[in-house]
Protein backbone atom coordinates (compact mmCIF):
# COMPACT_ATOMS: atom_id res chain seq x y z
CA UNK A 1 0.00 0.00 0.00
CA UNK A 2 1.44 3.50 -1.18
CA UNK A 3 1.77 6.19 1.48
CA UNK A 4 -0.37 8.95 1.05
CA UNK A 5 -1.55 12.18 2.78
CA UNK A 6 -4.80 14.20 2.60
CA UNK A 7 -4.78 18.28 3.28
CA UNK A 8 -7.73 19.80 4.23
CA UNK A 9 -8.87 23.17 4.32
CA UNK A 10 -11.00 23.94 7.13
CA UNK A 11 -13.51 26.64 5.94
CA UNK A 12 -15.73 28.56 8.24
CA UNK A 13 -13.55 29.63 11.41
CA UNK A 14 -14.78 33.64 10.96
CA UNK A 15 -13.24 36.05 12.78
CA UNK A 16 -11.28 35.43 15.64
CA UNK A 17 -10.80 37.71 18.89
CA UNK A 18 -9.62 37.66 22.33
CA UNK A 19 -11.11 35.07 24.47
CA UNK A 20 -12.40 33.00 21.62
CA UNK A 21 -12.26 29.25 22.79
CA UNK A 22 -10.07 27.88 19.06
CA UNK A 23 -10.18 24.67 20.53
CA UNK A 24 -14.01 24.34 20.10
CA UNK A 25 -14.13 26.45 17.05
CA UNK A 26 -12.05 24.02 15.10
CA UNK A 27 -13.90 21.59 16.37
CA UNK A 28 -17.17 22.22 15.52
CA UNK A 29 -15.90 23.54 11.87
CA UNK A 30 -14.77 20.66 11.40
CA UNK A 31 -14.89 16.57 10.97
CA UNK A 32 -11.91 15.40 13.51
CA UNK A 33 -9.98 11.90 13.31
CA UNK A 34 -7.77 10.27 15.78
CA UNK A 35 -4.31 11.28 14.60
CA UNK A 36 -5.22 14.16 12.31
CA UNK A 37 -2.29 16.91 12.65
CA UNK A 38 -4.59 20.20 12.82
CA UNK A 39 -2.37 23.17 11.73
CA UNK A 40 -3.61 26.48 12.62
CA UNK A 41 -1.86 29.72 11.84
CA UNK A 42 0.13 31.75 14.30
CA UNK A 43 -2.52 34.99 13.71
CA UNK A 44 -5.52 33.30 14.93
CA UNK A 45 -3.77 32.23 18.44
CA UNK A 46 -2.55 35.58 18.62
CA UNK A 47 -6.25 37.06 18.17
CA UNK A 48 -7.63 34.57 20.79
CA UNK A 49 -5.01 34.92 23.31
CA UNK A 50 -5.37 38.98 23.30
CA UNK A 51 -1.49 39.38 21.91
CA UNK A 52 -2.68 42.67 19.69
CA UNK A 53 -1.00 46.01 20.14
CA UNK A 54 -2.37 49.16 19.25
CA UNK A 55 -0.09 50.61 16.61
CA UNK A 56 -0.32 53.86 14.65
CA UNK A 57 -1.46 52.93 11.17
CA UNK A 58 0.17 56.22 9.60
CA UNK A 59 3.62 56.13 11.47
CA UNK A 60 5.67 53.18 10.56
CA UNK A 61 7.94 53.92 13.38
CA UNK A 62 5.01 53.42 15.96
CA UNK A 63 5.80 49.44 14.39
CA UNK A 64 8.72 49.28 14.39
CA UNK A 65 9.29 50.21 17.88
CA UNK A 66 7.16 47.11 18.99
CA UNK A 67 9.95 45.24 16.75
CA UNK A 68 12.56 46.44 18.86
CA UNK A 69 10.98 46.03 22.08
CA UNK A 70 9.85 42.63 21.02
CA UNK A 71 13.81 41.45 20.16
CA UNK A 72 16.69 40.19 21.96
CA UNK A 73 18.86 40.17 19.72
CA UNK A 74 19.13 42.22 16.22
CA UNK A 75 21.11 40.08 13.61
CA UNK A 76 20.68 42.84 10.79
CA UNK A 77 19.08 45.44 9.39
CA UNK A 78 18.10 47.00 6.07
CA UNK A 79 15.65 49.83 5.34
CA UNK A 80 12.78 48.79 7.33
CA UNK A 81 13.81 45.57 7.68
CA UNK A 82 14.95 43.77 11.02
CA UNK A 83 16.47 40.33 11.14
CA UNK A 84 16.29 39.58 14.85
CA UNK A 85 15.95 37.09 17.67
CA UNK A 86 12.98 36.97 19.78
CA UNK A 87 12.44 36.71 23.32
CA UNK A 88 11.08 33.00 22.25
CA UNK A 89 13.86 32.42 20.64
CA UNK A 90 13.09 32.75 16.59
CA UNK A 91 14.98 34.37 14.04
CA UNK A 92 12.58 35.49 11.81
CA UNK A 93 11.93 39.50 10.02
CA UNK A 94 10.26 41.96 12.15
CA UNK A 95 10.35 39.77 15.67
CA UNK A 96 6.89 38.11 13.80
CA UNK A 97 4.83 41.00 14.35
CA UNK A 98 3.14 41.72 11.41
CA UNK A 99 -0.25 44.19 10.59
CA UNK A 100 -2.17 41.98 7.75
CA UNK A 101 -5.18 39.94 8.62
CA UNK A 102 -5.07 42.21 11.73
CA UNK A 103 -7.73 45.15 12.02
CA UNK A 104 -6.08 48.54 11.25
CA UNK A 105 -4.52 50.28 14.15
CA UNK A 106 -3.23 46.76 15.79
CA UNK A 107 -0.18 44.34 15.31
CA UNK A 108 0.05 40.80 16.19
CA UNK A 109 2.24 39.34 18.62
CA UNK A 110 3.67 35.87 18.27
CA UNK A 111 1.48 34.13 21.39
CA UNK A 112 3.76 33.95 24.61
CA UNK A 113 4.34 30.48 24.46
CA UNK A 114 2.99 28.31 21.17
CA UNK A 115 3.89 25.05 22.15
CA UNK A 116 1.77 26.11 25.46
CA UNK A 117 -0.96 27.34 23.49
CA UNK A 118 -0.99 23.91 21.02
CA UNK A 119 -1.35 22.00 23.83
CA UNK A 120 -4.28 24.15 24.74
CA UNK A 121 -6.02 23.58 21.68
CA UNK A 122 -4.81 20.04 21.61
CA UNK A 123 -6.84 19.19 25.28
CA UNK A 124 -9.55 21.80 24.16
CA UNK A 125 -10.27 19.43 21.31
CA UNK A 126 -10.03 16.22 23.17
CA UNK A 127 -12.46 17.20 26.09
CA UNK A 128 -14.84 18.69 23.38
CA UNK A 129 -14.92 15.87 20.40
CA UNK A 130 -12.77 13.29 22.56
CA UNK A 131 -11.01 12.92 19.22
CA UNK A 132 -6.64 12.53 19.74
CA UNK A 133 -5.51 15.19 17.76
CA UNK A 134 -1.54 17.02 17.13
CA UNK A 135 -1.49 20.43 16.73
CA UNK A 136 0.74 22.64 15.18
CA UNK A 137 1.09 26.30 15.56
CA UNK A 138 2.25 27.98 11.72
CA UNK A 139 3.94 30.96 10.79
CA UNK A 140 5.32 32.85 7.62
CA UNK A 141 9.25 33.14 7.56
CA UNK A 142 11.88 33.98 5.28
CA UNK A 143 15.29 32.18 4.73
CA UNK A 144 18.33 33.13 4.42
CA UNK A 145 19.70 32.56 0.94
CA UNK A 146 16.69 31.69 -0.89
CA UNK A 147 13.47 33.62 -2.18
CA UNK A 148 10.33 33.80 -0.90
CA UNK A 149 8.25 32.81 2.25
CA UNK A 150 7.19 29.22 3.50
CA UNK A 151 5.13 28.24 6.59
CA UNK A 152 6.90 26.52 9.70
CA UNK A 153 6.17 25.49 12.70
CA UNK A 154 6.42 27.45 16.14
CA UNK A 155 4.62 25.59 18.24
CA UNK A 156 3.39 21.86 18.40
CA UNK A 157 1.88 19.19 20.90
CA UNK A 158 1.20 15.56 20.31
CA UNK A 159 3.35 15.05 17.33
CA UNK A 160 7.32 14.73 17.30
CA UNK A 161 9.35 18.15 15.91
CA UNK A 162 12.06 16.00 14.77
CA UNK A 163 12.40 12.83 13.09
CA UNK A 164 15.31 10.82 14.02
CA UNK A 165 16.40 8.27 11.69
CA UNK A 166 19.78 8.07 13.23
CA UNK A 167 20.27 4.21 13.51
CA UNK A 168 18.02 3.35 10.07
CA UNK A 169 19.97 2.22 7.04
CA UNK A 170 19.96 3.70 3.57
CA UNK A 171 18.41 0.89 0.50
CA UNK A 172 22.19 -0.16 0.41
CA UNK A 173 21.86 -0.70 3.77
CA UNK A 174 23.91 2.08 4.70
CA UNK A 175 23.58 3.98 7.97
CA UNK A 176 21.48 7.31 7.05
CA UNK A 177 23.54 10.73 6.56
CA UNK A 178 20.38 12.79 6.50
CA UNK A 179 19.01 11.88 10.06
CA UNK A 180 17.14 14.51 11.59
CA UNK A 181 13.76 15.33 9.50
CA UNK A 182 11.70 18.52 10.95
CA UNK A 183 8.53 17.12 10.09
CA UNK A 184 6.42 19.86 12.02
CA UNK A 185 8.17 23.04 9.68
CA UNK A 186 7.07 20.24 6.39
CA UNK A 187 3.34 19.60 7.84
CA UNK A 188 3.25 23.35 8.41
CA UNK A 189 4.19 23.99 4.73
CA UNK A 190 2.11 21.46 3.35
CA UNK A 191 -0.67 22.69 4.88
CA UNK A 192 -0.24 26.37 4.03
CA UNK A 193 -0.79 25.37 0.78
CA UNK A 194 -4.34 24.90 1.23
CA UNK A 195 -4.28 28.24 2.86
CA UNK A 196 -3.38 30.85 0.76
CA UNK A 197 -2.39 33.83 2.47
CA UNK A 198 -5.22 35.97 0.92
CA UNK A 199 -8.05 33.86 1.41
CA UNK A 200 -8.77 34.06 5.39
CA UNK A 201 -8.47 30.19 5.70
CA UNK A 202 -6.42 29.92 8.92
CA UNK A 203 -6.62 26.25 9.92
CA UNK A 204 -5.91 23.44 7.83
CA UNK A 205 -6.03 19.63 8.77
CA UNK A 206 -3.39 16.85 7.68
CA UNK A 207 -4.59 13.62 7.71
CA UNK A 208 -2.38 10.27 7.30
CA UNK A 209 0.32 11.06 9.60
CA UNK A 210 2.20 7.76 10.67
CA UNK A 211 1.09 6.99 14.09
CA UNK A 212 4.83 6.51 15.32
CA UNK A 213 5.31 10.26 14.68
CA UNK A 214 2.74 11.27 16.81
CA UNK A 215 4.16 11.42 20.21
CA UNK A 216 5.42 14.31 23.25
CA UNK A 217 7.84 17.13 22.21
CA UNK A 218 8.01 20.52 21.31
CA UNK A 219 9.03 23.38 18.80
CA UNK A 220 11.34 25.25 21.60
CA UNK A 221 13.74 22.16 22.79
CA UNK A 222 13.67 20.38 20.04
CA UNK A 223 13.51 22.79 16.62
CA UNK A 224 15.27 25.88 18.03
CA UNK A 225 19.06 25.94 17.18
CA UNK A 226 20.97 26.90 20.21
CA UNK A 227 23.05 30.17 19.73
CA UNK A 228 26.33 28.05 20.84
CA UNK A 229 25.35 25.48 17.91
CA UNK A 230 24.76 28.12 15.33
CA UNK A 231 27.17 29.01 12.89
CA UNK A 232 25.04 32.27 11.75
CA UNK A 233 24.13 34.41 14.65
CA UNK B 1 -15.89 24.02 -1.77
CA UNK B 2 -13.15 23.71 0.69
CA UNK B 3 -9.83 23.10 -0.80
CA UNK B 4 -7.67 20.23 -0.61
CA UNK B 5 -4.63 18.76 -1.89
CA UNK B 6 -3.07 14.81 -1.73
CA UNK B 7 -0.05 13.66 -1.94
CA UNK B 8 1.14 10.06 -2.91
CA UNK B 9 3.70 8.08 -2.81
CA UNK B 10 4.77 6.58 -5.97
CA UNK B 11 5.98 2.85 -5.53
CA UNK B 12 8.12 0.77 -7.61
CA UNK B 13 10.31 3.45 -9.16
CA UNK B 14 13.39 0.67 -8.40
CA UNK B 15 17.12 1.44 -8.41
CA UNK B 16 17.89 3.91 -11.00
CA UNK B 17 21.02 3.92 -13.00
CA UNK B 18 22.58 6.11 -15.28
CA UNK B 19 20.66 6.54 -19.19
CA UNK B 20 17.63 5.48 -17.59
CA UNK B 21 14.63 7.52 -18.60
CA UNK B 22 13.21 9.01 -15.56
CA UNK B 23 10.14 10.19 -17.25
CA UNK B 24 8.65 7.16 -18.61
CA UNK B 25 9.56 4.93 -15.37
CA UNK B 26 7.77 7.63 -13.42
CA UNK B 27 4.85 7.95 -16.39
CA UNK B 28 5.21 3.55 -16.03
CA UNK B 29 4.49 3.61 -12.47
CA UNK B 30 1.78 6.43 -11.69
CA UNK B 31 -1.10 7.00 -13.24
CA UNK B 32 -0.95 10.45 -13.69
CA UNK B 33 -3.42 13.37 -14.35
CA UNK B 34 -3.37 16.87 -15.89
CA UNK B 35 -2.25 19.34 -12.89
CA UNK B 36 -0.54 16.95 -11.05
CA UNK B 37 2.96 17.56 -9.75
CA UNK B 38 5.22 15.26 -9.44
CA UNK B 39 8.42 15.53 -7.23
CA UNK B 40 11.63 13.81 -7.77
CA UNK B 41 14.27 13.89 -5.70
CA UNK B 42 17.60 14.92 -6.80
CA UNK B 43 19.56 11.54 -6.15
CA UNK B 44 17.82 9.59 -8.51
CA UNK B 45 17.88 12.54 -10.93
CA UNK B 46 21.73 12.95 -10.29
CA UNK B 47 21.76 9.07 -11.02
CA UNK B 48 19.77 8.40 -14.39
CA UNK B 49 21.74 11.90 -15.43
CA UNK B 50 25.39 10.26 -13.92
CA UNK B 51 26.55 12.60 -11.96
CA UNK B 52 28.13 10.47 -9.59
CA UNK B 53 32.11 10.77 -8.73
CA UNK B 54 33.74 7.63 -6.97
CA UNK B 55 34.85 8.05 -3.81
CA UNK B 56 37.40 6.30 -1.10
CA UNK B 57 34.56 5.63 1.30
CA UNK B 58 37.14 4.66 3.63
CA UNK B 59 38.70 7.92 3.58
CA UNK B 60 36.36 11.13 4.67
CA UNK B 61 39.30 13.23 2.60
CA UNK B 62 38.09 11.88 -0.47
CA UNK B 63 34.35 13.16 -0.47
CA UNK B 64 35.58 16.29 1.27
CA UNK B 65 37.77 17.01 -2.05
CA UNK B 66 34.56 17.13 -4.03
CA UNK B 67 32.48 19.31 -1.33
CA UNK B 68 35.33 21.88 -1.90
CA UNK B 69 36.04 21.35 -5.92
CA UNK B 70 31.95 21.68 -6.09
CA UNK B 71 31.88 24.71 -3.80
CA UNK B 72 32.66 28.45 -5.36
CA UNK B 73 32.37 29.97 -2.23
CA UNK B 74 32.57 28.53 1.68
CA UNK B 75 30.85 30.42 4.10
CA UNK B 76 31.27 28.40 7.19
CA UNK B 77 33.00 25.55 8.48
CA UNK B 78 32.83 23.31 11.64
CA UNK B 79 34.54 19.59 12.04
CA UNK B 80 33.86 17.78 8.68
CA UNK B 81 30.62 20.51 7.71
CA UNK B 82 31.14 23.00 5.42
CA UNK B 83 28.24 25.69 4.24
CA UNK B 84 29.02 26.44 0.84
CA UNK B 85 27.92 27.90 -2.62
CA UNK B 86 27.37 25.17 -4.86
CA UNK B 87 28.22 26.29 -9.06
CA UNK B 88 24.63 26.03 -9.15
CA UNK B 89 24.02 29.45 -6.18
CA UNK B 90 22.50 26.61 -3.84
CA UNK B 91 23.71 27.73 -0.50
CA UNK B 92 23.82 24.29 1.52
CA UNK B 93 25.98 21.90 3.60
CA UNK B 94 28.60 19.85 1.89
CA UNK B 95 27.77 21.37 -1.24
CA UNK B 96 24.79 19.43 -2.11
CA UNK B 97 26.64 15.93 -2.24
CA UNK B 98 26.06 13.08 -0.12
CA UNK B 99 26.71 9.28 0.17
CA UNK B 100 23.37 8.19 1.87
CA UNK B 101 21.19 5.80 -0.98
CA UNK B 102 24.30 5.69 -3.50
CA UNK B 103 26.42 2.63 -4.25
CA UNK B 104 29.48 2.22 -1.78
CA UNK B 105 32.30 3.84 -3.28
CA UNK B 106 30.51 6.58 -5.05
CA UNK B 107 29.31 9.88 -4.30
CA UNK B 108 26.14 11.36 -5.92
CA UNK B 109 26.79 15.06 -7.23
CA UNK B 110 23.52 17.62 -7.82
CA UNK B 111 22.79 17.60 -11.27
CA UNK B 112 24.19 20.34 -13.49
CA UNK B 113 21.01 22.34 -14.19
CA UNK B 114 18.18 21.10 -12.19
CA UNK B 115 15.72 23.03 -13.64
CA UNK B 116 16.66 21.39 -17.16
CA UNK B 117 16.18 18.34 -15.58
CA UNK B 118 12.69 18.86 -14.40
CA UNK B 119 11.50 20.07 -18.41
CA UNK B 120 12.76 17.12 -19.32
CA UNK B 121 11.11 15.13 -17.43
CA UNK B 122 8.27 17.36 -17.72
CA UNK B 123 8.57 17.26 -21.37
CA UNK B 124 8.68 13.38 -21.50
CA UNK B 125 5.77 12.57 -19.57
CA UNK B 126 3.69 14.37 -21.79
CA UNK B 127 5.72 12.31 -24.52
CA UNK B 128 5.01 9.48 -23.34
CA UNK B 129 1.21 9.32 -21.48
CA UNK B 130 0.15 12.93 -23.25
CA UNK B 131 -0.21 14.24 -19.87
CA UNK B 132 0.82 17.76 -18.87
CA UNK B 133 2.07 18.03 -15.46
CA UNK B 134 4.48 20.18 -13.30
CA UNK B 135 7.39 18.57 -11.84
CA UNK B 136 10.05 19.15 -8.78
CA UNK B 137 13.19 18.20 -8.05
CA UNK B 138 14.09 18.05 -4.62
CA UNK B 139 16.32 17.94 -1.79
CA UNK B 140 16.96 17.89 1.43
CA UNK B 141 19.08 21.30 2.93
CA UNK B 142 19.21 22.21 6.58
CA UNK B 143 18.34 25.90 7.90
CA UNK B 144 19.68 28.42 9.88
CA UNK B 145 18.83 28.58 13.24
CA UNK B 146 16.20 25.92 12.93
CA UNK B 147 17.11 22.55 13.82
CA UNK B 148 16.52 19.44 11.78
CA UNK B 149 16.36 19.29 7.57
CA UNK B 150 13.18 19.79 5.03
CA UNK B 151 13.47 19.20 1.75
CA UNK B 152 13.25 22.22 -0.79
CA UNK B 153 13.22 22.60 -4.74
CA UNK B 154 16.54 22.95 -6.04
CA UNK B 155 14.44 22.67 -9.80
CA UNK B 156 11.12 22.94 -11.45
CA UNK B 157 9.29 23.36 -14.67
CA UNK B 158 5.69 23.91 -15.69
CA UNK B 159 5.25 25.85 -12.55
CA UNK B 160 5.47 29.01 -10.79
CA UNK B 161 8.36 28.58 -8.07
CA UNK B 162 6.73 31.80 -5.83
CA UNK B 163 3.43 32.67 -5.77
CA UNK B 164 3.28 36.37 -6.08
CA UNK B 165 0.34 38.07 -3.64
CA UNK B 166 1.46 41.24 -4.37
CA UNK B 167 -1.56 43.72 -4.92
CA UNK B 168 -3.70 41.12 -3.37
CA UNK B 169 -5.60 42.46 -0.25
CA UNK B 170 -5.86 40.54 3.00
CA UNK B 171 -9.41 39.60 5.10
CA UNK B 172 -9.40 43.35 6.05
CA UNK B 173 -8.79 44.51 2.66
CA UNK B 174 -5.71 45.58 3.37
CA UNK B 175 -2.77 45.30 1.41
CA UNK B 176 -0.98 41.88 1.96
CA UNK B 177 2.62 42.54 3.76
CA UNK B 178 3.65 38.85 2.74
CA UNK B 179 3.97 38.83 -0.61
CA UNK B 180 5.88 36.06 -1.64
CA UNK B 181 5.36 32.05 -1.22
CA UNK B 182 7.53 29.94 -2.34
CA UNK B 183 5.26 27.07 -3.32
CA UNK B 184 7.73 24.78 -4.87
CA UNK B 185 9.58 24.38 -1.57
CA UNK B 186 6.78 23.84 0.18
CA UNK B 187 5.28 21.23 -2.29
CA UNK B 188 8.83 19.46 -2.13
CA UNK B 189 8.35 19.60 1.81
CA UNK B 190 4.55 18.25 1.38
CA UNK B 191 5.95 15.47 -0.68
CA UNK B 192 8.85 13.90 1.82
CA UNK B 193 6.34 13.55 4.11
CA UNK B 194 5.27 10.70 2.30
CA UNK B 195 8.64 9.70 0.79
CA UNK B 196 10.58 8.49 3.57
CA UNK B 197 14.46 9.09 4.16
CA UNK B 198 15.27 5.48 4.94
CA UNK B 199 12.04 3.78 2.47
CA UNK B 200 13.19 4.13 -0.57
CA UNK B 201 10.53 6.22 -2.49
CA UNK B 202 12.16 9.08 -4.89
CA UNK B 203 9.17 9.98 -6.35
CA UNK B 204 5.72 11.60 -4.76
CA UNK B 205 2.78 13.20 -6.53
CA UNK B 206 0.95 16.13 -5.14
CA UNK B 207 -2.44 16.13 -6.82
CA UNK B 208 -4.84 19.50 -6.43
CA UNK B 209 -2.91 22.27 -6.82
CA UNK B 210 -4.28 25.29 -8.22
CA UNK B 211 -4.75 25.91 -11.54
CA UNK B 212 -3.47 29.27 -11.71
CA UNK B 213 0.14 28.04 -10.36
CA UNK B 214 0.74 26.40 -13.23
CA UNK B 215 2.95 28.29 -15.29
CA UNK B 216 6.35 28.51 -16.91
CA UNK B 217 8.97 29.38 -14.06
CA UNK B 218 12.42 27.99 -12.66
CA UNK B 219 14.40 28.06 -9.30
CA UNK B 220 17.38 29.56 -10.51
CA UNK B 221 16.31 33.20 -11.43
CA UNK B 222 12.84 32.71 -9.53
CA UNK B 223 14.12 31.12 -5.97
CA UNK B 224 18.29 31.29 -5.25
CA UNK B 225 18.40 34.54 -3.68
CA UNK B 226 21.18 36.70 -5.68
CA UNK B 227 24.35 37.81 -3.15
CA UNK B 228 23.78 40.76 -3.13
CA UNK B 229 20.06 40.90 -1.96
CA UNK B 230 21.37 38.84 0.40
CA UNK B 231 22.21 39.88 4.09
CA UNK B 232 24.01 36.77 5.62
CA UNK B 233 26.48 35.43 2.97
Amino acid sequence: MSASLTILAVDGIGEITTGDDLAAIIADASSLEDGDVVVVTQKIVSKAEGMLEAVDADDPLSHKQIVERESVRVLRRRGDLIISETKHGFVCANAGIDLSNVARGYAALLPEDSDRSARRIRDGIKARVGVEVAVIISDTFGRTWRRGLTDVAIGCAGIGPILDLRGSTDTYGREMQVTEVAVVDELASAAELVMGKATGVPVAIVRGVPREWLRRGDVRSEIIRKPEEDLFR
